[in-house]
């Protein structure tokens, strides 16, 4: 386990929104894992594409990256290795057992052999979907991530998670596989609505409340309107969260640092699923971290007035949505978190701004009064 | 990675059969994986399950070890710690996906968390479908192997590989991972019948073959009607697959050695299935290799006059069945095969007795000229 950081000088503090300079060349090597920045990102491709070439080359799409990105990249593709073209429908049920299966048929029908190459175009259900496509099929073929959302970019196609839901449990089976080479081309997050982009904050905000107060604070100064965080901001995140998988990659320990926010949030996740009203992944992790600060006050001691604070500022981005939230439900979900172990409730909660701890015991009637502050517009 | 022999002491070349000493004490470690022969084994499988107690503990069995294994298996179980059945039908038929998702949905239905230990009671079958469901429900958790047939103790137990097959395509999918325990217990040996251990002398005969001529020769010599082979036999084919997977776990090279015999039996075993008349994998394996012996000639410079003993020999074990081979089928299958690379055909094939070569390149036409002469009764 590394972690260079090749041609990445530290960067001075960024101050809100910045402009991408794109002549910059950026490349983080974590583990077996290369993060570049267009364009070398797509001379990096190239060069595995034709690595691979006498195999074959796969790229997974949905219905939304085959539109607005598939014919930006195609055009940034080398002529002269075939690649063909698999396809599943947009949204987070599609990341499921079925279209697994499928996707192992077409590679088998495709002739894919072990010197494959799978490249994923899109959010992070494809990255999810088709990292563990890739990591299965003949027991592990190599596979690349070009993020096309925010939320990917600076959360899901790092890390070497890979997973699907199973009859509405989120990422309840998967595995750790290491893409090849995760590919950032910021052109596509001039193709994302404010929601996409404010359910790829969430993780941003989340990265600065439990490693950096500063980069909480400079994310606040984004345009509320069209928040696109500039080539610094997604690099300090994705600094952030080198740094914490690099020291757990198995999330054995600090690992699960990363998950604040989630425990609640997967589950307000899942129960907006079920009632038809979907929210995305971002805005439950946001709305889990409203609830899971109020926890953080019960349970890790971080003092009201910061609570308070931090609270006011994530609401401004994710406001209570009226939903009919059905608490048993939630509650039941949550008790059946990755986290937890033999029955009891742990959680990662926030010690001071830009701190957290992990496997924290809660007991559920705490989560209970939390949740039913939050609904009630309460701040502990 | 490493390799380390725990109280084991290089023993006399054995000759022949050769009873068992239950009492010595015999434990392997390769990578993280304890290989641990009964009474020992239940011991560390007892630690093991105390360690998950507060999670929950899982055993998976078959038709077949659920009547003849389970029983003996059960009784050596720690009272103190709770312990879920889960089943499957017998049979390679239900190494398939429909397992996968049923026993995906049976651990999260029992409140299985990361902390759980799956135990496989069974066959290759069941160490391969029971790894590959610990090996990705949660993203991973710990499970160990108990192997009732002898294929499993000297083959399938040991090495990582974890499967399912996928439309009649044999571990189409699956993942590396390793098992905390292989736990031994010879006593399930005097459970199986004649064809059961001419499926699992398959692999030790190949053992042989591609790394040491006399344990081919000492194999040779264990009573016709009731070939059981005793524990020194046993764990030198443990020692020759340990050496080989030591050396490259994620078979990128010379792990492909473990492959004789396989190119071909693979395609046997999927044509016999195909057409109603299952051969077992080991006795596929047994004419796999006794046509890879002809290619051998043709390849790897095997001298004729050894292929012909070595074929002998092999033969009075694994005579050609009566079956209608389709050629053309045949060669469809093996085109298929994870060895392949780019549409090339790459085999393993002895060199002299005792030595092998992998990533051989073979025609099509070579192949199917051996298995015409195979069928034919012809020896090259």
């Amino acid at each position: 386990m590394h972690f260079l950081l090749l041609g990445l000088k530290p960067l001075p503090r960024p101050n809100g929104f910045t402009t991408f300079d794109l002549k910059k060349r950026v490349e983080v090597r974590l583990e077996n894992t290369n993060i570049c920045f267009a364009p070398e990102a797509f001379d990096r491709l190239a060069e595995l594409m034709r690595k691979a070439g006498l195999g074959r080359v796969f790229v997974l799409t949905d219905e939304n990256t085959k539109a607005h990105c598939w014919p930006h990249f195609q055009k940034r593709l080398p002529d002269d290795v075939p690649c063909r073209h698999l396809h599943v429908p947009s949204g987070e049920s599609h990341k499921s057992p079925e279209a697994l299966l499928s996707l192992w048929r077409e590679l088998h029908l495709h002739a894919g052999d072990r010197s494959s190459l799978f490249i994923n175009l899109g959010g992070g259900v494809i990255s999810d979907l088709g990292g563990f496509t890739a990591a299965t099929y003949m027991r592990g073929i190599s596979f690349v991530n070009f993020p096309t959302t925010l939320l990917a970019m600076v959360d899901a196609s790092l890390g070497s998670k890979t997973a699907l839901n199973l009859d509405g449990i989120k990422n309840l089976v998967g595995a750790f596989a290491s893409p090849l080479l995760v590919g950032i081309d910021p052109k596509f997050l001039f193709t994302l609505s404010r929601d996409e982009l404010l359910s790829g904050l969430a993780e941003m905000f989340k990265h600065g409340l439990i490693a950096d107060r500063s980069h909480f604070e400079a994310l606040q100064e984004l345009p509320f309107d069209n928040p696109v965080p500039g080539l610094e901001l997604i690099l300090q995140s994705l600094r952030i969260k080198h740094k914490i998988v690099a020291q757990d990659p198995r999330e054995a320990g600090p690992r699960k640092l990363l998950n604040f926010g989630h425990t609640v949030g997967h589950a307000l996740e899942a129960h907006s699923h079920e009632s038809g009203a979907a929210l995305r992944h971002g805005y439950a992790v946001g709305l889990g971290m409203r609830v899971e600060l109020a926890l953080s006050v019960a349970c890790t001691g971080l003092p009201k007035n910061e609570a308070r604070s931090l609270d006011q500022n994530l609401a401004r981005w994710y406001p209570w949505p009226s939903h009919d939230w059905d608490l048993r439900r939630l509650q039941d979900l949550m008790s059946r978190d990755k986290k937890n172990r033999a029955g009891q409730w742990l959680f990662t909660l926030i010690s001071s701004p830009g701190h957290a701890v992990y496997n924290v015991p809660v007991p559920p009637e705490s989560v209970r009064h939390a949740l039913e502050k939050c609904f009630a517009g309460e701040v502990d």
